[in-house]
């Protein structure tokens, strides 16, 4: 009995999974290809998915299949595939059945106006004008929180929705460390009279090149473009919509080589990692990915800890020569890769380098804990956020427009996102020092353009192993010891301090 | 009361539409993006897909609220809004469920079948090994016609499909004149010594300027591309899936120009009759084609009767010589309006021109009728076709494989749709005939690219009708009388005198 209500519960993810990856080809549709006048309708698609996917994921009678199987013998093993299942519904059910319907709307209401508003905002540079709905929305998410339940603070119930079984404290506890060895490295890194040359990256890269080059570096380090495409887009994403369909987009700068390459190289790490997920279980949870944070950390360990490394580059930079002839030709290794390993401290999160970066989440991190924890008034966050800069980074943000009100995530109501970004980060380096040791002298690979190697240690470490393991007991699991700062400030430091000659 | 059970109503056939237009964006997807590997889980999304959208059209609740309707105040006028919606969701309702589920199934099933082994026959050449599934499709077109039920003949159970409200009988005795007009003007052309020179189009026309200029085409016809697009797929459609998004599709030979371009009009023709239904009623009645010849006869009309005429040509030879100075700089509008009107007979329908078409497709509404309504054997369809073939075109198809296995349309149980294609034809005819009467001199605002007079006048006769109307009942409504294959001989035969010098 109990292997029939397992199998109804599969046939319905499954077939909710159908009308998801359906969602994943609107919303792709409509960032890619679709026709400017044509927003309306879209939303009213891809709201009535929405409808019918939320219906079927709170179904009473999925609450009614778990309850059963919660003492069958198939939830016994909870790593087994089926214990996973079991596990992982039970939880998604439990956390959506919690929810009232009636926060359910306002929440998507809220979030609606809070992006019309924020864009309108961030235009005008009046912080004033978003306050409102993002007072509203801090309040809803408190109460969503409460709705949840949570242990510690009500920040962590909202941080669970992203990277699932993790706790505020834990993330603050690592997250801390990182910060009081990274604001003195950048500092000095700041100071250092060795500076890349930059220019060379702002000659002349035809963007027809730099699509061919960059489909020909993801397909070299893994991605299957038999199973995916790649197309252009404003904001660079990754989406999946089915077991061999995973669609990459980058957005090119005819005039700055970074722009279009490296984005494309991150987000065929997300979809290495999508097409690296067992088909067999697609929709169900050991074919899902663990969370954001292990989602961004395939994509930042392609992007920069394998793409700004000076051995890709010994393979890839004399195809770039070819590619970009113009540019290139007399042009540097050496200076190539300094300029892609930039570091300055700057205003904006999303052209931020690989090591600034991890300051500004540190930043929204703390913010969004003191708002939904510590009682921070809306209307005094911008001078925490400039305070904020000037400690870290030591830069004054001359605007709100460039400072507070820069990202969408507020506004749409993810509170508890930021943190996942540089959690990929802190995995990557983790997840990478422990490949170089299980795999062997990647460097020497990468060298000759073999990446099978540490695609097949993901593959098998990371990727088949979907969502049986929890993101923190994976990482304990693949690399013996639970997450810390240690390998990405390691790896930080001993990369710029041969850039930068500081020690 | 029966305004709310015609809300209700309504409001139901709008969210069936939503799930159907997502459905259109699956099928435009799957034939011009879709990476190859991802065919299997597409097909099931949109088989998942069609059962949502079967069951609501099904859903005994619609018979509820349309019994109720029948005798309301809102069914009174059958032409206005209310009253169309109801009686044309009355037929559908009506049709849909007199279908058992089970031959429902059955046909689906064998569609999938028939596809496959008419792949392999039409490879192999091969017809005894379509011939067992090709029966079995006939006899379950003949049980469906059964089912839904007629007065004269099986057949128009099913050409009601396609074309609604006619009667096999009607098309019959208009196809038939058609035909006895026809048949001697083709012989008569293939015996004129006057022929076009088609190495005009042979030349090199460059794929990039192509698609320039055939959406510089598309846009002064009146297709409008901020709610639309042109892509590039293997057989070129017309793709509508929201009031505000129309996709074009197309392909290109780079030396064949009437191949891409007389398909982008084409395609155009039928996306301007769908940017130009009533989007406050999309999803209903009024906001819907009429039938699948009118749609047609849209599609037509551009792609011929505007598309190939020498007025249009006036406008937009020059313009092509500067698109492809390469291959039409020393070219003359005259050879090249004669190379887009040559006429010979050829054995395959999709490649025939305008005047041998109609002669493709009367071929292949007299077989369907001898099938479905004569009896006549699968086995003996060949040596038909082939009889057929050398009566009406004088050539002999030196195999089935480019004979009665050319096209997809039987194999995918698809029997009463070929009139369609004629009957687009002869609308076109009339209907540009009345055109010319009600908007004035057509020719002359062709030759100064104004093609807003004929648009507009579709627009308000044809378009925006919607369903208000049966094809039938419109053309008597536009043109003053019933459709006649007059209109499209006398244009057919004024046209090729000139360009054959017959009389």
């Amino acid at each position: 009995m109990s292997q029939q209500s397992f199998d109804h519960l599969c046939a319905h993810a499954r077939e909710t999974a159908l009308l998801q990856s359906i969602a994943e080809l609107l919303g792709w549709d409509e960032r890619t290809k679709m026709p400017p006048a044509a927003g309306a309708y879209r939303a009213e698609q891809m709201t009535y998915l929405s409808s019918l996917v939320h219906r079927r994921h709170t179904d009473p009678q999925v609450g009614e299949w778990l309850e059963e199987l919660a003492t069958s013998v198939l939830a016994k093993d909870p790593y087994s595939d089926a214990g996973a299942t079991i596990r992982q519904m039970r939880r998604e059910y439990d956390k959506l059945t919690k929810l009232p319907q009636s926060l359910v709307e306002e929440l998507t209401r809220a979030s609606v106006l809070g992006q019309q508003a924020w864009v309108e905002a961030r235009k005008n540079d009046d912080f004033a004008t978003f306050a409102p709905i993002l007072e509203k929305i801090v309040t809803l998410k408190r109460q969503q929180a409460d709705a949840i339940g949570y242990t510690d603070c009500p920040y962590d119930a909202l941080l669970d929705d992203f990277e699932p079984g993790e706790t505020t404290k834990n993330v603050a506890r690592i997250l801390e460390g990182l910060r009081s060895e990274l604001v003195p490295l950048v500092a000095a890194i700041a100071d250092s009279t060795q500076k890349p040359d930059l220019d060379l990256f702002k000659r002349h890269y035809p963007i027809d090149a730099q699509e061919v080059f960059g489909k020909q570096a993801a397909t070299a380090i893994g991605f299957e473009f038999n199973r995916g495409r790649l197309d252009v887009t404003h904001h660079p994403f990754c989406a999946g919509m089915g077991p061999d369909d995973c669609r990459l987009t980058t957005r090119y700068d005819e005039h700055f080589f970074p722009s279009g390459f490296f984005s494309i190289l991150h987000e065929a790490g997300h979809g290495i990692y999508d097409q690296g997920l067992r088909g067999d279980q697609f929709g169900l949870p050991p074919g899902t990915y663990v969370s954001l944070g292990i989602h961004e950390s395939q994509s930042r360990m392609w992007e920069n800890l394998v793409g700004r490394s000076i051995p890709f580059w010994r393979h890839f930079f004399p195809l770039a020569q070819q590619a970009f002839p113009e540019a290139l030709r007399s042009a540097r290794l050496e200076d190539f890769c300094f300029a892609a390993n930039d570091v300055r401290p700057s205003l904006i999160r999303v052209e931020a380098d690989e090591a600034t970066y991890n300051l500004h989440i540190i930043i929204r991190f703390e913010l969004e804990q003191a708002l939904i924890n510590e009682g921070l008034a809306v209307k005094d966050l911008p001078a925490a956020w400039n305070q904020k800069y000037r400690d870290y980074l030591g830069i004054e943000p001359p605007s709100d427009a460039n400072g507070v009100l820069q990202d969408v995530h507020w506004s749409a109501a993810l509170i508890g996102y930021f943190p996942t970004y540089a959690l990929g980060n802190l995995y990557a380096a983790q997840f990478f020092a422990q490949a170089a040791k299980d795999v062997g002298p990647l460097d020497e690979q990468f060298e000759r353009g073999e990446f099978t190697g540490l695609l097949g240690w993901l593959r098998e470490k990371i990727h088949q192993q979907g969502q049986r393991y929890t993101a923190r007991e994976l990482v304990e699991k693949v690399t013996g010891k639970p997450l810390s700062h240690d390998a990405l400030i390691n790896y930080l430091r001993e990369k710029y301090t041969g850039y930068y000659g500081i020690d």
